[in-house]
């Protein structure tokens, strides 16, 4: 029998932790007979003394099977895919990628046979340790670990039987790394410990630094969504969703290079197969078909269906100028204290709360026009007030 | 108010926590509105990157005033002293030290008016902040760590208002510090957390290898100290008493040299006057003035009032020799698995679970002499079958 503190002990003098010992962890952590104490040590040394690679995909394979493991019919062989982000500003990728994927016949993540593509958060069967872990890091301050990033990433995954998967590693200012170097490593770290897991993984690179499209908040990026699968969709969206998906075509080698996957995929976009994948995937999740065609239907009043914030405010700058910079980051937080994400676990979210921005970089903002520059400079100098954008 | 999740970030980054983090960290941890794996996390942080005597003073500090306070007459005035060790093999320095300085007119902790010493263990309203955080250093493997044991040790002595204490800290195999300089670190360390709250506070470093004294175990070592307190005990034991016992004379101003102070204390054994506190204090807490009385005659038999093992071995020598090492750990593990020491909070003690060593070091073994020497032999081959010695 392994002793909890034997285990902490070595971790914390810099030991690499055996495959039974890492067994041994997370079996205490599902089964909660590990003290909750110990535990929060035990995340402080990994955090503090990292892993071998052998350690993280022991620690990852542990995680995956300390709950249910999904299964797929046969016939769905090699078309099982899912999509991950690090996590960004107005990341919507997959409500436009995993309907573009099963217009091309994928099968993404908590699959339905006839439709082929759902949204879902975390079930509670699957991977339990990550739900002990993943809600004890934020409290302990040890989220940004790389062995604990990726265990918590992969197992999961892992636990849904993927034939493939791609990861969208981001790095910049509102970005969970905040340079290229660590997000490659994690990207690199991600990748090996998913393909030892049986799944294809590929991953890209990309920058955070403002928002991705102009829309943030729940409602607006689902009209932002919705906007791109009728063909006018922002273009960084839409590089976004063609590269991650022709990385995944590649991988599972439905085409044979990168160009050839991404014409794929927008042409399922720009086409409307993708759009009609979407309005299925809405029935199927619950959504009344009348709505639903509603807004996939062109040139349609969203607001019919979607809330709309009650109050509304447009910002603008202060004097004439160029449009320099737009900090992502400081948008989230200001739409974090509006009600748009949760401080707590269990918190409800307002979905009509967000923020769209009239200007671009390198846009000329001429006074009257709204500027995400003016809240930049409002919240250093802490005089904003802000009620709902 | 501050965040518990930033204070855990910033010692983990290396950083140094203001008066008024500690203060909250210690407030969470007394009030219990953190959450235990926030406790374990921090505990490993400190543990990691250590802290500076600034925040070991403050942590101190907060620690002391997370209870009760004492207080004590003022004619007490710079009479109140103490005395802690670090913890050894058969350290029974306590009970004999106490009654030879309070014959001295000194009152050692927790005092009775009347008697002036008494042996207490740790009280539910004195630093409850320790209470918590000792407890849950055990099972994190954050024992050794010297801001969290300075912490530890001299909230508690702060909290009983002394006016001086003395620390004997040990190094060597059978104590918490195995080498002379960490050993040297921690007690300079106490020494001036110590002094900055107010306490005159002197240390002494002796050596922890083998036992002190001949017998380990609770009742042995009663009776080893009522012999010595008769003027029958052994040399090292004196040594200690006599050594401790001087350096807080000379710290209160009673003595100007340790000479004079040694001879004080060792006046005050041999004469009989030691004797005569510890018989009051038997009776004072509780002891029957009948059984006080024949613990403390000469010539007496121990055995009339102490329990004696049921069972009892003596371990012989295979062959002839020179006993050229004692090994005070692997016989304190030995005494610990027969029942003389708890494994678990609240666990019950076998008061009459001990081991007297037969042979010193340097003396010749013939066979048919016991000697510890065979149990260390045993142990290492693991074929050792102890019930009680």
């Amino acid at each position: 029998m392994l002793s909890i503190p034997d285990l902490i002990k070595k971790k914390k003098d810099g030991g690499a932790l055996s495959d039974e010992e890492i067994k041994a962890f997370i079996e205490s952590v599902t089964d909660k007979t590990i003290q909750d104490c110990q535990t929060g040590a035990m995340l402080m040394a990994i955090w503090q003394k990292g892993m071998t690679d052998k350690e993280i995909v022991t620690l990852t394979k542990e995680m995956m099977s300390s709950g249910e493991v999904m299964s797929w019919p046969k016939e769905w062989a090699g078309l099982v895919v899912d999509k991950h982000s690090t996590g960004g500003v107005g990341d919507k990728v997959s409500l436009v990628l995993a309907p573009a994927l099963a217009a091309c016949g994928y099968k993404i993540k908590n699959i339905m046979d006839s439709v082929g593509c759902c949204i879902v958060g975390q079930t509670e069967t699957l991977v339990p340790a990550d739900q002990v872990l993943y809600g004890m890091r934020d409290v302990t301050s040890t989220v940004n670990s790389l062995p604990l990033i990726t265990g918590s990433i992969i197992s999961k995954k892992g636990a849904e039987s993927l034939s493939a998967l791609v990861l969208d590693v981001k790095f910049g200012r509102a970005a969970l790394y905040k340079d290229l170097d660590s997000a490659r490593e994690l990207a690199q770290l991600l990748v090996k410990v998913g393909n030892s897991l049986g799944m294809l993984t590929g991953a890209a690179l990309s920058s955070m630094d403002g928002t991705i499209g102009r829309c943030v908040g729940n409602s607006l990026e689902v009209i932002e969504c919705l906007e791109t699968l009728k063909g006018k969709g922002p273009d960084d969206l839409m590089e976004l969703v063609t590269t991650l998906g022709a990385l995944l075509l590649k991988m599972t080698g439905s085409v044979s290079d990168l160009s050839e996957g991404r014409k794929k995929i927008s042409d399922s976009v720009i086409g409307g197969a993708a759009l009609s994948k979407f309005q299925a995937m809405m029935e199927k999740q619950g959504v009344d078909s009348e709505a639903a065609r509603t807004l996939s239907s062109t040139d349609t009043d969203y607001y019919s269906i979607l809330r709309k914030s009650k109050h509304q405010i447009t910002l603008e700058t202060p004097a004439d100028g160029d449009v320099v910079d737009v900090d992502g980051m400081i948008l989230a937080e200001v739409l974090h204290k509006l009600g748009a994400g949760r401080s707590k676990f269990g918190e409800s979210v307002n979905h009509s709360v967000g923020a769209k921005l009239l200007v671009s970089l390198g846009q000329k903002a001429p006074p009257g026009w709204s500027s995400i520059m003016r809240i930049r400079l409002r919240l250093q100098t802490r005089s904003v007030d802000c009620r709902a954008l």
